[in-house]
């Protein structure tokens, strides 16, 4: 089970059946239209945001179905027969274009697009938002979380503070994002992630002696034991007892692996803990630390000079806090061949229409400098404006585009091979890698550009000119 | 599908089964234990919680199984097949203790205890979590926007940005909490909740002119039609539209239900849009606003006397902002007929060792006066201490005690009926009534007693000068 088997057609809101029947009615459902999903700030008061939850978005849509205790639900809704009988035979026809899971992407840019039929196109909106904005979420933490604890090993430890199942995608987002491993074991075997876990407290309380715990999970799990120092108290109990099961397990040709630490100052007691185990001559031990930790305590306890091989991250990574939810939107671009807008108090907010495709323009070097958001049917832009302030212009002729998304569903199915999560996760720290760091630090990033071209741009503002026009009559 | 489909076996942390091997291979694991689950702080600076997420728990403890592919995950992962062999039968056979859902609870009281075999009662550690801190966090948001919003209509929206699935159950424990209805029709479906829904601004956009849209959608839905006003003008363009549609509407005998806002200064829409209303004779439609409420914007716009009658509430209600999780931990308690506790730099964090239960002493009109907690062998205490400051007591012999818990799984079943969503939420709102009011503000609420006999003081007193004893010796 990976949770796209909760992702039935019921898995929406009851507004985009409302929608769907009207259209239905009124003849519309064929009409083409085209969606756009984006989204206007970056999580975390940063500069960009991991893309992930491609590969079960694009599985989802593979199963998106009306069983029949579905239509029984609906026809007790109120929903006509005639119609039920229209979505029992419904299946997601469409097409989706988006970057490969795992790339750097930023605000106001359309990362994911849908065309297809008006009324699957609409139907979906629920599921591509649900799926798209919380693993984006995630994952763009789990990159934070990894740029601050460069190579040290980071765990995803959240499943008992995740918001109930949704914990399975926050363990494969994590993973995507920057972890190494999960303690999430449905969602190792689910989504072929490492897993990975340690012991509890309440296994030492259950003996009557510390020692006496340690000795017990030694003897079962050898080498890989990772002993809890702090049920009692770390430096007066847990770290000589550490030490001296250590050195039992020597005798016996094995060695420990590790301490954990969950509590108390972590940069005090990890120097503590190091001094101890090295003085003991056990070097090669490692220490990991859980209890709280975010990209701003790890970033902390490099400050301190800590002395920390790993960290295990819960509740801060699975529920993305203190955002809780990426902003991503769905808004319709064109419907019946005609470009549509949904205007706004400002310009920010107002959304652009047509079928649009997205250029990220790259230096010799392949560094990203520009993200160009234009019409499908123009060629590359030369240049771009910004896409709310009218004086901002940015000429692109010395750089290489390369477009940001591919067709990855067409006409409902698969275009190519479903990403997997350690395939997104390589994708997400290569793709860092081409993004320069003044977008990426954690305080004030400059901002990334993203602009429109001007065909784009034009099209926009008369459509709105229109709109407004129309009102004020 | 409720989700609980997901809650197989590896629905858990790694660590919990290397800890069940160490307990199996030592021929522990069928020592009797307790463990408790509670919580230190209650969520959003407020003074309680809604317990909620047992009906789901209930029925995932029946399910909880390790089926063949399971098996072969953890076979790879390392795990011997003597261990996979009794793997493959386990059944969960032990006894719960807890509050009828909808309960309301409070810091440092053992909300819901454990009683079985030592390696059953630890596995099941992460679902409990999983599911009692999520939904208990959820329905504690959607309560103080109940308290907020009074007798007016709160939809829970937030599925598009819920974390995965676990919006399954955020739309279950937002009924429990204090919503009135769900947009995610597969949560109403799978846990009998009442759906609503109006329409998107794509369906407006998807027209080329408002009015048009307003028409179609109002010949489709007749007099369950909510009309959104705000794709374009609110004032200059969605009023006097709903408003033509709705008289067109009362030729044909049908009525317009509603108009719903989505932008803009919620308070002073409202009035502009109640006043446009009432001067067309429109009295009985209702006006329904979103966009980013919470219980915070709802008590604002009490205060600005806006003239909304309905609230959807998505982001903040879903996901639990600011909070994002419910700090629920589950401590061993007791093991091997042996008291146990975690100890901690603080008094505050040590645990409370023992088989314990918890009364709720009321006064003559049945309101709550104080909880305490004692050994479940005691009878009912006459006085109580303060868990943490050693001269705080409180003398009980006026009240009368009410246990807040009862045995809710007996044998690994049920040991009754499994709560519905609907029961769950009645229970909520009357329990509210029976907390002094003090105690459910939103600024410094006071802080509602929850004490200790004088025998569970001195019984984790002495535990906790006896580990200390250890450590230093």
């Amino acid at each position: 089970m990976t949770g796209n088997e909760l992702l039935c057609g019921l898995y929406t809101d009851r507004y985009q059946l409302a929608m769907a029947l009207a259209y239905w009615r009124c003849g519309r459902a064929e009409e083409e239209a085209v969606f756009d999903y984006f989204f206007r700030s970056a999580p975390f008061g940063g500069g960009y945001a991991v893309f992930a939850g491609l590969g079960p978005l694009v599985e989802a849509l593979g199963h998106f179905r009306f069983g029949e205790a579905d239509l029984a639900f609906l026809r007790k809704d109120g929903f006509p027969d005639e119609f039920l009988d229209y979505l029992r035979d419904f299946v997601f026809r469409g097409s989706v274009w988006a970057p490969p899971e795992g790339e750097i992407v930023f605000p106001y840019e359309p990362v994911l697009s849908v065309a297809g039929g008006l009324l699957e196109a609409q139907i979906i909106e629920t599921l591509v938002l649900n799926l798209l904005n919380f693993q984006s979420l995630v994952a763009t933490k789990a990159s934070r979380c990894r740029r601050a604890a460069g190579r040290r090993v980071l765990s995803e430890f959240g499943l008992r503070r995740a918001q109930g199942s949704g914990g399975m995608w926050a363990s494969r987002a994590a993973c995507v994002g920057g972890c190494d491993n999960t303690s999430n074991l449905a969602a190792a075997r689910a989504f072929g992630l490492e897993a990975a876990g340690t012991m509890a407290h309440s296994f030492i309380q259950s003996y009557d002696s510390e020692l006496e715990a340690f000795r017990d999970f030694a003897r079962i799990h050898g080498s890989s034991t990772v002993l809890l120092l702090d049920t009692y108290d770390t430096l007066r109990s847990g770290v000589p007892n550490a030490i001296q099961v250590a050195r039992e397990m020597e005798s016996r040709g094995e060695r420990l692996k590790g301490v954990r630490l969950d509590s108390g100052d972590l940069a005090y007691l990890s120097r503590k803990v190091r001094a101890a185990l090295d003085e003991a001559g056990l070097r090669e031990v490692v220490i990991l630390a859980s209890n709280q930790v975010d990209e701003h305590v790890i970033r902390s306890l490099s400050e301190q000079d800590d002395r920390i091989d790993g960290f295990g991250i819960g509740t801060s990574l699975v529920t993305g806090v203190p955002d809780g939810a990426l902003d991503g939107v769905y808004k319709l671009a064109e419907t019946g061949g005609k470009p549509r807008l949904k205007a706004s108090e400002t310009i920010a907010k107002t959304t652009l229409p047509g079928h649009k495709t997205v250029y990220r323009m790259e230096d010799a070097d392949g560094m990203a400098m520009a993200d160009v958001v234009c019409l499908a049917e123009e060629p590359v832009p030369d240049r771009m404006v910004h896409p709310f302030e009218p004086h901002m212009r940015l000429g692109l002729a010395n750089w290489r585009a390369r477009p940001l998304r591919g067709e990855v569903v067409r006409g409902g199915r698969p275009a190519g091979q479903v990403p997997s999560a350690a395939e997104a996760s390589v994708r997400a720290r290569r793709a860092l890698d081409r993004i320069p760091p003044e977008h990426l630090r954690f305080d004030n990033p400059h901002t990334y550009k993203v602009g429109l071209s001007v065909r784009l741009r034009d099209l926009r503002d008369t459509l709105l000119a229109d709109k407004r026009k129309d009102a004020a009559s």
